[in-house]
């Protein structure tokens, strides 16, 4: 293909992006670049009736469910102002890449008249409008991941996920962005261009759902379904101050996503919902295990809900928890506000009555070499396939960034043989088990007669940072490696006056001396922040469970 | 190393072995090697008491669990009886590798003093003597698993199976004999020599597991650990006309055992146990699930026991049940008493009020490619790496076999690199779906309201072979490939009156015509004859339970 065409390509796909809001949505009265917070045009700009604003605003997605399922609005109502709303998000953070409204209100009237009809709803989701990261194979629907070689490619099929949603009642919407080659902490495409933080738009969204993240936060969309193999829905889970999900892998059905790195299984992608509550994670998970998954995708485990875990039978009805917490897992140390957030965590845990240990961080730096060798195996080839029409790969996501430096950690590898695959699979079997004997080790600490219930760590090391500066995700993928589920939880916001700037320390990487240099209370001030909550694999009931249980405790001590 | 010297290893190890056996139970009179069939041996060679023989002719691993409970029979005398008997297969058939009977006759007073000072079981195996497959590391014991270069290498902890089993109250105290590479159907290697069939000398015991078919056939356990990657636990069930249970990958746990191709996982290997009662295989799985297995090893699905499914309870209770018949995946057509196995299994199941309708192939050949493909991706480096003191690698398992002749199947391939491997796992996937989805379009031909609940297959094309004669494990690694659970389930005997030899059929490939070719009524005649029973992936209870219904309809009928 001569140079060039991609380009022509990727014009003519934004102009059909934008042909799809309808004109009246289109040429509204919006805020010019300077204004780095969006987060209250929505309610400012008119689009939006104030049952419109009054419904969008709902952040308990349980809440809008008992609306629509007793019909108090209708699901046309609830997805027209989302439609709305999630426009109005993406003309402010560029958060979306497939937009088919009309669609989507078709379904929307169906459902309508559905409830009409049977005097009940269709399934658990009924009417609840839900966004897609652009993974998510729509019937119909070009899936175009960020390549610009993936222009006019349609789905033939639904994916799994999207078919139970829809079996579920759900009404779908819209899709959304995520970066090229998707192992990105930010989200920027040659084709759909960079998703900026709703908080500060100077500021990235993260990635590689950082799509969802910024819609979400707009109240653009109240529950997302996105993917996450090394942090890609806790990151901007945190950088967007929403809560994310990530369960272990082949809990949630993947099957006829797109993806990238597609066919590596040794540490697989994992499905999970991002939503503005967390009743959102735990309605997306129960509605998904009630349509019996594993007899559509026959990789997703064969494990129904368990109530009993989640009443939390084995710890006690949850009557005293022991957490372990872990300020500082010695690749980056976490800046002051995620520091604040864990202090208040643990404050608000105590005064529950519940317990908190210290936590040591055990082998990080070798789950971390190790997954990054299994992921970078292939010596890029998936991502070469699928630049192959002229575009560029990315080697940063700064806006300015010089094509030609490629940082160390974006460097190809030598392709690696299968055998060379299979060692890796052997070494992290074992950093495995021995962090799962560590786990079980605790008991002899925790006074509970158990091993503590669940681990906190910071979101990240820092809150969102200004565009191009995320760092290799430490804290996040080290979950993946081990498969444990992981929820992400808003906590705080970085304040200026709190979050002061400590005098240097000993630093630990060349990271952890750029992250010191980078961090500024009163540029990132306002910003989110969280922290990830994790139970072993496959015990997503309980750490459901528990996750209400810290979200309970931090609005109980009056979380900002 | 000097070429010769592994032989003096081997010649060591194999003495070693000997003195392990308690000189009174070596020098006992025992038949020439020209009676074929051993199988009455035990009972006349004089060593066993008539009690002994009384507890290990037992069947029902139940029956002799409830024995030990109710102290009727004590541990010591169960597992003196077991080790006699075992050392006197062991003569026969050259099944055994580690023999560790005094440590075992230790363990077993010690759980008879555990019942006297407590008045209860350790656990739900209590007092009852298991054999292990070479596999299964046993702490201060050799684990050589037929290779030269491993003779001395002494195992630092247990396998976490070998853990669990001594948690529930087990008596280890033999090892079983496997092939080299493990990778074949028949048992033979250049440490321990070759495993025989105990009902007919000149053939073979089956493979991997063929140590512990022949062992069990011989009644010298009731119940042993094995693991199967490509059929290894259901070729020596089918064999040696006992029962094997291969569950889905990671629902028993793998950490710790040695393992040829180690770190492959795409196509996992699977453990689970072989017994000579459905009910031993019961037992087991219940009582490894009973222990958390997924506390000690990370790899193990949180997946408890789940009754609800094994009471059947979506599928009528087990009322009317539908079964897929599958009479000829295409490979190798079946001879005539598997034939006459799969009539006689229609026949039990309705009349016991069952239906049974005819199931087609499904792409078999696509995946036995597929999956062939991924075990050699490392271009045999894991073979080699394994044989590196100078023994020969095997290419055959035919006594007379020319070193240098290599059959087509056993020639390696070039190493495949991780990224082809990634695309081998991706058309795994498609495969996979592929026959969930014609699994689930089953329901409009059942008349029950559900799919097909079970699949029943031969158990192999051909009973027993001679030695060297098993093809390719057609019929059983379809379903390690697609991780469907699989128990197998004896029989017939091979009866030359009735399984005569038909005129020769349109043959699908060399292998056909030479199985056919090989088939010999009289020749073959009272070997066993089995099936095998699979339901989709993971769902072991419910296929427990659907098995017990197979085997009892088939008792019903007057099963030989």
């Amino acid at each position: 293909m001569s140079a060039g065409v991609w380009k022509e390509q990727v014009a003519d796909k934004r102009k059909r992006q934008q042909e799809a809001i309808p004109p009246e949505w289109r040429y509204i009265d919006l805020p010019s670049n300077d204004q780095l917070n969006v987060l209250d045009v929505p309610a400012t700009c008119g689009l939006l009736t104030p049952l419109e604003l009054e419904i969008t605003n709902v952040s308990d997605v349980s809440v809008l469910l008992k609306q629509l399922a007793s019909a108090q609005w209708s699901s046309v109502q609830v997805t027209t102002a989302f439609c709305k709303r999630a426009v109005i998000a993406h003309q402010l953070t560029n958060c979306l890449t497939e937009i088919f409204l009309a669609r989507a209100l078709d379904r929307a009237a169906e459902l309508d008249e559905y409830l009409k009809q049977h005097g009940t709803v269709m399934g658990p989701l009924h009417g609840l409008p839900i966004s897609l990261k652009d993974q998510f194979c729509v019937k119909g629907l070009e899936t175009v991941m960020g390549y610009a070689a993936w222009i006019g490619k349609v789905a033939a099929e639904n994916a799994v996920l999207v078919d139970l949603l829809l079996d579920c009642g759900a009404v779908l919407y819209v899709r959304t962005n995520l970066p090229q080659t998707l192992m990105w902490a930010e989200t920027n495409n040659n084709v759909f261009g960079r998703t900026v933080n709703p908080y500060n738009r100077n500021f990235a969204a993260g990635g590689s759902s950082g799509g969802e993240g910024s819609l979400i936060a707009m109240h653009g969309s109240i529950l997302g379904a996105a993917t996450d193999v090394a942090g890609s829905i806790r990151i901007p889970a945190h950088f967007c101050g929403i809560y994310g999900f990530k369960p272990s892998a082949h809990r949630i059905p993947s099957y006829g996503i797109s993806d990238a790195l597609d066919g590596q299984d040794s540490i697989p992608t994992c499905i999970g919902p991002l939503s503005s509550s967390l009743s959102g994670l735990m309605v997306f998970f129960q509605a998904v295990l009630s349509k019996q998954p594993w007899r559509r995708d026959p990789r997703t485990l064969n494990k129904p809900w368990d109530q009993d875990a989640y009443m939390l039978k084995g710890q006690n009805e949850g009557e005293q928890l022991c957490f372990g917490l872990l300020w500082n897992e010695g690749t980056i140390t976490p800046t002051p506000p995620v520091n604040r957030a864990l202090e208040q965590t643990k404050a608000a845990l105590e005064k529950a009555g519940h317990i908190v240990i210290n936590w040591e961080p055990f082998k990080h730096k070798e789950f971390y070499v190790n997954a990054r060798a299994i992921w970078t195996s292939d010596g890029y080839a998936d991502y070469r396939a699928s630049v192959n029409t002229g575009e560029p790969l990315l080697h940063s996501m700064k806006p300015d960034a010089d094509p030609s430096d490629v940082p160390p950690h974006r460097r190809p590898r030598e392709p690696l043989s299968s055998f060379d695959v299979w060692q890796l699979n052997k070494e992290r079997r074992e950093l495995r088990k021995a962090h799962l004997d560590y786990w079980e080790s605790s008991i002899t600490r925790t006074g509970t007669g158990r091993p503590v219930d669940a681990l906190i760590c910071p979101g990240g090391p820092y809150p969102a940072v200004p565009h191009g500066h995320a760092r290799p995700s430490f804290y996040t993928w080290m979950w993946n490696s081990l498969d444990y589920p992981v929820l992400a939880i808003p906590v705080t916001k970085v304040d200026a006056s709190q979050d002061v700037k400590p005098p240097p320390h000993k630093f630990l990487s060349a990271d952890d001396e750029g992250v010191y240099q980078l961090y500024d209370p009163v540029l990132f001030d306002g910003l989110p922040v969280g922290i990830q909550v994790m139970c072993p694999t496959q015990h997503e009931e309980m750490l459901l469970a528990i996750g209400k249980i810290v979200d309970k405790s931090l609005h109980d001590i009056g979380k900002q």
